[in-house]
């Protein structure tokens, strides 16, 4: 299965005239509302207020916001963007690559584009796992918008869409900020893919009545034993999956592997704002969810579809 | 443990001077709104738009609009409210109390009382299924909003709070209408009860981190197997309590269990309408999803704690 080769309309990052252009994801679907940052104070503003969010586009997002810093102030800004959010291992990865670069737009520029091509390349060998008629739920937004590219999870789906093979798509509305309802839906409506939203909570009753073949999910970070840190609520779809024999997909990037990081326990998870799920009263916000490498199918790469065990296939992978 | 005896201050129905007052809980916690229901039609539809909800006072309310309906309309009465919503057994059975009964509204204060006196039992028994320092989940609203009285899962936290054996309550936000959120964390907060609300899908992780010693919800229907029909969310709450241990109360009143449903899966289960869910795109929403009996660890009724079998322990309960 080739991924789409069209053009991706939808970007949610453009560097131009010495600033970075940032498609505000808080106002969709209802505006398209662009944040021009000239500074990296101001990039760092859009990854900790969600303007730019999902694991590769923030990393992308921090890449150029490198590129916005004078070069005396280089360490301080990769400080600073580091700090932004804690979960996602793509943030620390794509400062990485910038560190030591002379001219770090060309780094995020080469780390955009190659971006693309991974999430294409993964696409088409996620897609090939599904069989025709496939009626497969994700979680969250791991799409075009998260990753700057053709989108992870989503670009799976869109893949298994154009190939013919994907029935419709069940769509957990992610609360509590909506990314599945607000973003993931608005992208398979620009495909043209069926989709229904969903209350997380329903994706437990779907299954049990045999209305879901598979499970397509992205990653914040994936530790060196397989284990998956995903938006909240990633966990119990891998718990129902496994009781109702569905296949529990990971889709990304090799960026999105940290082999610091030992197993799932030792990935930090972000805790947010309880002014996120509750206006006026307590709340606890925890962003993220482990999934352990146990309960995961396959992880597809831009470099292969990993099996079981990971701590062998990752290795493999990262080696090759 | 001795549910408290202390007035109880949540009373979502009164009835007074010929007309059913009905508190109106999509309104709440913001506003405490009263309708005045004059005929039959107008508690029907106070019961299907939500104005009352919770499968004993939808009971209690369909009860009292019997008593607004003309000697000689009885049955057409009954057929109306009976078709409100399907899947709370108890309403069908509050009809059934009121058919053959020349005062139906000696029988729906009647029903009123005995519903918060089984509350209290209940709770109390409940409450003894708690060590000291538990920290409970709950999922929708299954307190005195609920039934009327003092409630069967919300009655039980209250026990347990007023014996000291509480910690803390999570409770799940509820989506798409959040009666977690919104009804729940308003009784908790009336009664002094230290809580925190989650996104539903947050559950798995705090049980994977420990952070939850036991889960009670209430019920919509219980069949002759003990199969439960409640909220949903429900289910992949029971698959993760058994993942991790944590013991699974039901929470409900003899009339929940309906003999004549032999199990879960013949249980109707109410699609409510997509914009629940979404303001603008396609969406599924059904209310409710079925727990099988074998992930339910006790149900707590007023007549007792069942245990397993549950043909056996539900059978005895209502020949008792």
């Amino acid at each position: 299965v080739e991924a789409g080769t069209g053009p991706v309309t939808i970007e949610p990052l453009r560097f131009a005239d010495g600033a970075l252009q940032v498609l505000d994801q808080r106002a969709l679907p209802g505006e398209e509302r662009w944040i021009r940052c000239e500074t990296v104070e101001e990039v760092a503003d859009c990854i900790r207020t969600l303007a730019v969010r999902g694991a590769p586009a923030i990393g992308l997002a921090a890449a150029y916001g490198m590129a916005l810093a004078a070069p005396e102030n280089r360490v301080a800004a990769a400080e600073l963007l580091r700090s932004t959010r804690p979960t996602a291992v793509n943030l620390a990865w794509a400062l990485e690559q910038c560190r030591e670069a002379p001219d770090a737009l060309a780094v995020a520029r080469r780390l955009h584009r190659e971006q693309d091509e991974a999430d294409r390349r993964l696409a088409g060998l996620g897609a090939q796992l599904f069989a025709e008629g496939t009626r497969a739920l994700t979680h969250c937004n791991a799409g075009a918008l998260a990753t700057g590219g053709y989108g992870t999870a989503c670009g799976v789906l869109r893949a298994a869409w154009d190939s013919g093979r994907l029935a419709e798509v069940w769509v957990d509305e992610t609360r509590p900020l909506l990314q599945g309802a607000r973003l993931t839906a608005w992208e398979l409506r620009q495909a043209g893919i069926p989709h229904r939203v969903v209350a997380d909570a329903a994706a437990g009753s779907l299954m049990a009545r045999g209305q879901v073949d598979r499970v397509v999910v992205g990653a914040d970070r994936i530790a060196a034993n397989g284990d998956v840190a995903n938006k909240v609520g990633t966990y119990p779809l891998a718990v129902l999956a496994e009781r109702h024999g569905v296949p529990f997909y990971v889709a990304a990037p090799l960026s999105t592997i940290d082999l610091a990081t030992a197993h799932g326990a030792a990935i930090p998870i972000e805790e947010r704002d309880p002014g996120e799920v509750v206006a006026d009263g307590d709340a606890f916000n925890p962003a993220f969810d482990v999934t352990p490498a146990e309960l995961v199918t396959a992880i597809v790469t831009e470099a292969g579809v990993l099996q079981p065990p990971y701590a062998d296939s990752i290795g493999r992978a990262l080696a090759g």
